[in-house]
């Protein structure tokens, strides 16, 4: 199946002969057959699963989907050929000619010379129905088999796009990739309720420990990032989190993925904002890009106007505003809300949407949060009377929350008050003020929820469809 | 920092007039202003931690290193600059002239017109010593700090360029990235003790559970992606997974990461394994391109002849025994091995380095293993009398095994038979079955141990060292 292109080029070189039957001929994948342009009878063979099957006086028609593209091959066969067999759902192996095609629907098509069921797909039995479009919901019971519909099949491939995309944009960036660790000790960043980890055997000796110490499953990287970026001053991770709590909304998990970056020798949020829209913008262009197709589908079918929407962030530039000014425009709003807006007391969902519709649906900033609200480490940005932190989240159309960011807090002394006033963690921080006592520089950085992000740029509207196996109390299938 | 080449083309426009200096100069980094052919006295602003200080009579020399690349820029500065600030360890900003060095060991050098100690490092205090190699035992000791030193600076820019590499390998050869879970109900796999999850206020009360279920971490991701290649014909992963067993060897970690890959269509051994050689050609030598002066830190400190070992390996075609030939070699050994070679039984590590021995070294893909040693989702190949099934570990010098795989069992009726045999599976498994129910493929897949292959190709020994925070029985330090 590898290096397909090379292998149609030779093949090319033979191809004025007719097709001998018992040759074997040059694997493709349907992307590869796809893309072939001026298709003159290449012998080939493609392998994949029935997606559809017509079934005329003189010949079948059939279209065979192999994971590659959303578009899948149509192969036109003789109508000798047992139907029956050619059920939706079914593997197949098709090996014939490739031609272009007289319908305008495609650029070619595989005249069928030889086709072998390889597995059976028995109808009745199987969950998704031939030229039915399953409702998302519906499709969530059958975690294993739900990838075989084109919308799962594009949210899939967009989201290894994306994945991609991210990577390559840290790494053309100089950013040193980082695995920080899924277990860890640290118990008390404050990000909501931990997952303890033991051995099964142990579940129920609690007083011993695997590790000595407590584990838990990791809510963030970025202390871990943190020690990194005083050797590195660029690096970011991109791996797996956790939170045990007890949501079933439609925007948490219990298992999701957080990109997160740390910089070293960031004077202001403005740095670090720069970073943050431009892997927004460089991650989103590449992949609709590269698969046009599947984002266009779930745009299409699953989220009308969101293409429009989608170009509107990306054209514009990402608005900025201060908490204190975010507090002001929700109080002077018309709308009533139920939680009512406050200095001093988090934003809500509801504050967030109406900032972002305020703002034209463009992605805004809010910055410089109350020091009260954030986490130890986030930077002194020692105003007043109204005490802030450094603090920076973007929020997005549809989806709220998805980047939150901090400088960091990187003078000892102002660290060590901080810490001292949670009684005990001074201690358990110990080699956190380390950093800060052995070549201590000004550093920032932020997490993207990548889920987030999905759902924001395809307009999913449930978080548990833009990831394989979500994973949420009361649910761990598979 | 972004886009530094852009900004030292405009800058090189204007670099024929004297730096003036309060004027704002452009931040390079380390590797980039290395990287300056012909500098020409451009004023550019470097900033990073100093790896040695030298005081002549008349000049001063820095090096400062940033991260970005094992090599530091040399600093020139008067003799005026104190340098009793400019300590080992501190971070500084050095604003200056790029100019050519006049010594052979540098290509280009940095007057310094100004030197800014940004956060001081206490000499007595920092447990990383200057001019000392220290032991990488020693290190292991400071996980928040080893990674300013050479060698773990190097490892970690190798580890990162390798994540690179093997997701581009797959990208570039049509695999769909896949992130399977880290939490899984899957218990019964048989890959040695489980680690299970629950929120930490619960672990007292072991009867409930949050997902309803007992919730486990993930010992592969094979079975996630098996599902996935029910409609993606080439997919693969690369995350953490997890043993709890009671190992501080030099070859195990409780946490640990994994290239695993599925190919759908596949019908022999021959096909997974020469993907299996091929990724591991194409992601070795793409690091040797990317990163050559870090890999050579480590051949030439830590791995004396691993270079030539490793050059080896590549050049040679991987070679294939049978599990009932390497018996046969094992049996005829004049060595005296602690565990006796028996067909029927695993092969032992001292069995597997003897393997390589006799291969001379080059990797030895060994197949066809008895049933009796495998899990229930390996292909029987039905033979006899001796019963095996297709599965290939690859055996490689220094590490043993890298990867391990097989076909696994696609026929409905074989694979449900086996199930059985572990009572109550077939139950648990039900999904599992159904994979082979609806247009079942025959496929196969494989896994490698990313720091076993980090360990492969730069001879590092333990591989606490490969990772940035190893976790094992009673360690998880930060």
């Amino acid at each position: 199946m590898l290096g397909a292109r090379r292998l149609l080029g030779a093949l090319r070189l033979c191809s004025s002969v007719s097709c001998p039957r018992p040759r074997a001929s040059a694997k493709l994948r349907v992307r590869d057959a796809l893309g072939v342009q001026d298709a003159s009878g290449e012998c080939v063979t493609v392998q994949g699963w029935i997606r559809s099957v017509r079934s005329q006086k003189e010949v079948l028609f059939l279209h065979v989907n192999d994971g590659s593209s959303l578009e899948s091959l149509q192969v036109v066969a003789d109508s000798n050929f047992d139907s029956r067999e050619l059920a939706f759902g079914s593997s197949v192996q098709v090996q014939g000619q490739l031609v272009k095609s007289l319908s305008k629907r495609q650029n070619v098509e595989l005249k069928a010379e030889k086709i072998e069921v390889i597995g059976n797909c028995e109808a009745k039995a199987f969950p998704i129905k031939y030229k039915e479009r399953h409702p998302l919901e519906y499709l969530r019971q059958y975690p294993h088999l739900r990838c075989r519909t084109n919308t799962l099949g594009s949210i899939l491939r967009v989201r290894s796009e994306a994945t991609a995309a991210i990577h390559s944009y840290f790494k053309d960036n100089g950013f040193v990739h980082i695995h920080t660790p899924v277990i860890t000790s640290n118990d008390c960043e404050g990000a909501g309720e931990l997952f303890q980890v033991e051995p099964s055997s142990k579940m129920k000796v609690p007083e011993e420990n695997f590790f000595n110490v407590p584990a838990f499953l990791t809510v963030s990287g970025q202390l871990h990032l943190e020690v990194m970026s005083g050797a590195f001053t660029q690096v970011f991770t991109f791996g797996p989190t956790f939170r045990a709590e007890n949501s079933q909304s439609r925007r948490h998990l219990a298992e999701f993925y957080m990109v997160e970056a740390e910089i070293s020798f960031v004077e202001s949020l403005q740095d670090l904002m720069q970073v943050m829209e431009e892997l927004f913008k460089a991650a989103t262009e590449m992949v609709l890009s590269n698969c046009p197709e599947d984002v266009e589908l779930c745009h299409k079918f699953i989220a009308p106007g969101q293409k429009d929407r989608l170009e509107h962030m990306l054209k514009n530039n990402f608005l900025i505003m201060s908490y204190t000014e975010a507090v002001e425009i929700l109080k002077q709003a018309s709308q009533n809300f139920t939680f009512t807006p406050k200095w001093g007391v988090d934003l809500q969902t509801e504050h967030e949407k109406y900032l972002v519709k305020h703002c034209g649906n463009i992605p805004v900033f809010v910055i410089n949060y109350p020091l009260a609200l954030k986490p130890f480490y986030m930077r002194d940005n020692e105003d007043g009377p109204q005490h802030t932190v450094a603090a920076v989240d973007l929020l997005v159309p549809g989806v709220g929350e998805l980047f939150g960011g901090s400088l960091r807090e990187e003078r000892y002394h102002i660290l060590e008050q901080r810490l001292a006033r949670y009684s005990g963690l001074t201690k358990a921080y110990q080699w956190y003020l380390d950093l800060r006592q052995f070549g201590s520089v000004p550093h920032g950085g932020f997490g993207m929820g990548f889920e987030r992000y999905l759902q924001c740029i395809l307009g999913v509207d449930n978080i548990k469809d833009v990831i394989p196996f979500p994973r949420f109390t009361h649910s761990c299938l598979l």
